[in-house]
């Protein structure tokens, strides 16, 4: 790899755990550039702009989502076995990646929806994009037989996606240890798995 | 009311809605003050600093929440009826509070996980104080035979939670017109009022 190439990573990986800290909001060049050991000019020859280095962000963080939450489901079984790996890697997502903080994509989403523009348009089609994915792995349960009990893939992402933010929020937020206990009744009660 | 009531009145109210479009974060003194019409030193002979402001605007939006949403509830028939009242006007605020954009709370609980501080202090003390009046609510639609299929009060306001935080994420950042559909069928399922 070039030195070139070699800083563009070292700028991007420090973009991306800011990120996941501060939020894509916080991402700031000065800031930045001094954690990376550059001049601002030294990374404005990288990043033109702002918006270009959180865009750049956006797309390393999701390669790094797709390389740590999903590809890892292609090694297990077909069907219930891989909707439950997934959400639980989202789950455990920043961290399996070896990242700090918490969820950019979820705090972006929490936050975006008055932003007009690229990083809002890239956002809600990467969420889409990722919606898309989950929904082909539950219908794929479904027509196994595994998720007799279950809604329909559409309204099942809708509530998985729910578990996820309020698993955010009880255990990054609320610091509650039960947290998780809480977040895989409500899963297996969304599966089926759980009377009520 | 005083003059310098008046102008506290009008910061705080402009301060909420700021909040409500840009965050807590995006609670910045020079464009506040510009939007109200004073000096910056003017705004500090109001608020010392940025986190008194930021403090004082959580309690306004507070105070705002407890008459919007959770006050009307006295009016409604005990049980189930407020249950499903408070998450109605729990979806629809801030704007039946008659205020832009979307919760700061939701929007600081998916973002401020990280902030030490008052800030943090104070989100997480009204959130706990908002979990137990919806853990009271709950419990009473029980014991009055309301809620036979639900889980107890605690998973219940947990996954309450959860439907509220896909509504943000898909009524506002996704722009999905499915939204409202979604978060009532799930509610449905969580009151065991729809089959599984």
């Amino acid at each position: 790899m070039s030195k070139g190439a070699n800083t563009r990573e070292a700028i991007l990986r420090a973009a991306v755990e800011t990120a996941c800290v501060e939020g894509l909001a916080g991402l700031n060049l000065q800031p930045l550039a001094r954690r990376v050991g550059l001049t601002k000019s030294g990374l404005y020859a990288h990043f033109g702009s702002k918006l270009q280095l959180q865009l750049a962000t956006i797309e390393r963080a999701a390669e790094l989502f797709q390389e740590s939450v999903l590809a890892p489901a292609k090694a297990e079984p077909p069907g219930l076995a891989r909707v439950q790996g997934v959400f639980a890697r989202w789950l455990d997502w920043p961290a399996c990646a070896g990242l700090p903080g918490s969820c950019p994509f979820l705090a972006a989403g929490a936050g975006f929806d008055a932003a007009e523009g690229p990083l809002r348009e890239r956002l809600v089609r990467l969420f889409r994009d990722f919606e898309q994915v989950l929904e082909q792995l539950v219908g794929a349960a479904i027509r196994r037989g595994h998720l007799k009990r279950a809604p329909p893939p559409v309204q099942f992402v809708h509530e998985l996606l729910a578990l996820r933010y309020a698993h955010l929020w009880s255990a990054r937020c609320m610091r509650d240890p039960a947290a998780a206990e809480r977040t895989q009744a409500a899963f297996a009660t969304l599966c089926g798995r759980a009377p009520r």
